[in-house]
């Protein structure tokens, strides 16, 4: 069975490469969707497509329409969905993304930090798994197909 | 006609009595509820009721399937949902309860500072309005009534 | 059986005021809910609440999430659509109402000049009853009660 | 991942196949899929299935039963949507269709001329994106296979 | 707790009523509603509203949308459903709104002679509860306040 | 695009396959999915599988629930729906079928001849289109693909 | 804000008096439904109502027909469910009403002996909260009044 | 047409093997899927992948997490679901599966030896068919493809 997971998370680094090679490396047949990861194209899509915004908070919301819509199409094709946590950002559309998947009734696996566990801890309660390193996810996702 | 409005946010001032009092000002017959509001009740209520847990990880967990038990019953009785953000605390689960909203389609009204624009862009571009101030949000629900 | 009946249309006159009075005079027990009927306030609700915006495309938005807020909140809570067509203006958001009332499952009436018939047949195809009145579209309400 | 993106709007020029073909040149994987698109053969589909109809209400009537049957199957199909509004006709089907997408959480680009910003403002606010040109729709496509 | 039934069926004598009355009788706090039962103002509707249609195809297509708002607004605001089949007439409306409140998973009971086993034995099998006498569907309602 | 079309109705002919060659002729690339056409079969499944019941009621009962089971599965694989109507037998479960593909958004046409207008125009006033025979279907089926 | 809260589990003692007598004690504004608790009349009510059943089985059948429809309206009514599992007694209705809560959204709270935790582990996790007495699930209701 | 089914029920031995077997033998196109099998790696698996958990509740929570997470991926990928309940054991998530099932529109085939009639006889009530052999559960899939 071939099977969709969203990877949501920081694009700060490529967490999501490790991901899919350890994936790759155990033969799993999983397809690994996810946001725009280059962090530059992703903060400037609002005004690459629809040309210059008057001032930050427009160029903004330009921006997050269009990765919205790219986040909706795929997250709603995914079977499941993995939702990463670390120590830097604000992270909220990670957030965003693991309640929403919660939601829309697609597993979630959330990877944290131990030092998260307080702030996180609602979301982590509602999460069907909650890990701290990326092959304890692949681990979860492995499991399905012993 | 009579409305119920779920305050999701941090529980460290007193900003729901704020909007409560604006709102009785205007004569809105709405109906404010949300979540734990006693901050330290809202850590240990797990513990409060389970009994000692084995551990932060497991304090936490029990706390918040409480927290969470709470929310859902109040959130689905919602007509719409006001989510603030503020500059301090990592507000996950305030995200998470926005985020919720929106897939449950409870119309969701933002506050947040300016100096989130930024960081909180994609949950904005999908909430219905965002606003600034707690006058701005009461603004938004009387306009209901008008 | 109280009901609450969203008026979905333009607001350039009192047509509202008519349906609500017919109503009345017919002794049903009806609730009427709609948009904003002033104009001008519906159009600067945006700058109103949220402070002037960098131009009219954003003014406009500005005004809009906080019409469609307004109109999520009241078309959830409605057991049936009344939306009505005119002769002038491009009534965009009237199709919107309606067509969204369709997919909630709320029973809908269109209420449209015969000169209308052509370019509002797909809409008029989905809806439960199309009438031309005011009159009729009471009568079909009314008979709800017969 | 190949998607299916359903094209709603006038049918009274080739706008369609130019979103094929630009489509086509940057090899996105996506099936367009939209309603009839011969404007004599749209408006008579009913009296060619169904036979004469007493009158141009009911040829309307029967006409729309089959395209709203069409376009039902289709957008069901479709992961997201595209309408697109233009200077001309009343385009109430292109504002039934686009809101449609919306309630059934198909991610929605809508594409309107400047001047036709105020009376779509509600549905503009309401979908993912709105764009102006051809080409910046396909580049919020396009922007998915990044 | 108080409860609301729609009574599903002929419309051809007063087995409304019987039921209302006994249910009266044992003091249950439901409210009862159903279709218009005066038979020919239910046939007549869509001309006494809307005027003379070109023939009986068009007539009967009439009054059906207006029957059809009503029972789309009542089932709705329903808790269950009885659904009626005696001997005489199609009753393909009443399997219609049968079928109708198994998929809004609106409890069902079937009242049908011993005759009808048969033809009716899908349907039957999917409602909740079938039984033969209007005694029989009292004393299934009345269960539940015991 | 290939399509699953569930075929409703009567089986105690050979329409469905009239309707699959004339599909083919036309190359329409549909799937027709359907319930069990050996009438005895149908009859007999639930004792052929169980063993014998107690009696008519309980034989009927049998039956259905495992006739039922199979239309649930292929009712939900299916991308519209074709229910048909002849002047024969009570056809119960064709009006459970048709009303089930409704609320489960499946597009629906009905066929059925003109003598049965009265007796089914509430369920085609709800039906996408309504035809009166096999050839009309498959054209407003084969409409989709021009 | 007033709750209704459904009492899902064994019926062979009185734990729902215990239940009910303890929230009123805490003034707690919430109603509390649930199934017939008087053991035989749960286990007879189909014959009781439908007259003698050809053996055990249909016996059996027929009265859960008539207790899983006075689950179904009461259940749908209910903002929460407290589902109690003891040592006796296989107990799957329970865990069927409790699931039943789960996919329907309603909030759950489980309670159970801890010599049940390694059997209940599945549903327990998806439960919003796990308790061992009364008292706790009381103590988890109450909370939401605070 | 090819189908998906899930296959919940007791890993103590290997049924699912004789199913696939006979499934095999006449040629279904059918997948099964279903829980991790190997009884000591389901108890294990929260450990296996989150290291040592203090004490037996928090082990069993853990691993349930984890085959819950699995569950869910694989019931939603389903397209009917059999439930098999034995002699031994308290097999409620088996019937926690069952449920979900139901709620979820999954057509369900209950499987049960004569002895748990009465235990069972709720849940059997709302799945579609009950057999007593693994042979009368392909006999219904197998009455798909007649």
């Amino acid at each position: 069975m071939e099977l969709t997971v969203y990877l949501a998370g920081q694009i700060h680094d490529d967490w999501r490469e490790t991901i899919k090679q350890e994936a790759a490396k155990r033969d799993l047949p999983i397809e690994f969707v996810g946001p725009q990861t280059v962090h530059e194209r992703s903060d400037s899509i609002g005004e690459d497509i629809l040309g210059e915004q008057p001032g930050k908070l427009f160029r903004d919301d330009a921006a997050s329409s269009i990765n919205n819509f790219r986040t909706q199409v795929l997250l709603q094709k995914s079977d499941a969905v993995i939702a990463l946590f670390g120590e830097n950002y604000k992270q909220w559309n990670t957030a965003m993304d693991a309640s929403a998947a919660i939601q829309l009734r697609k597993p979630l696996i959330l990877i944290r930090p131990e030092s998260l566990i307080h702030p996180l801890k609602e979301l982590s309660n509602q999460a069907n798994v909650t890990v701290e390193t990326y092959d304890q996810a692949i681990d979860v996702l492995s499991y399905i197909y012993e």
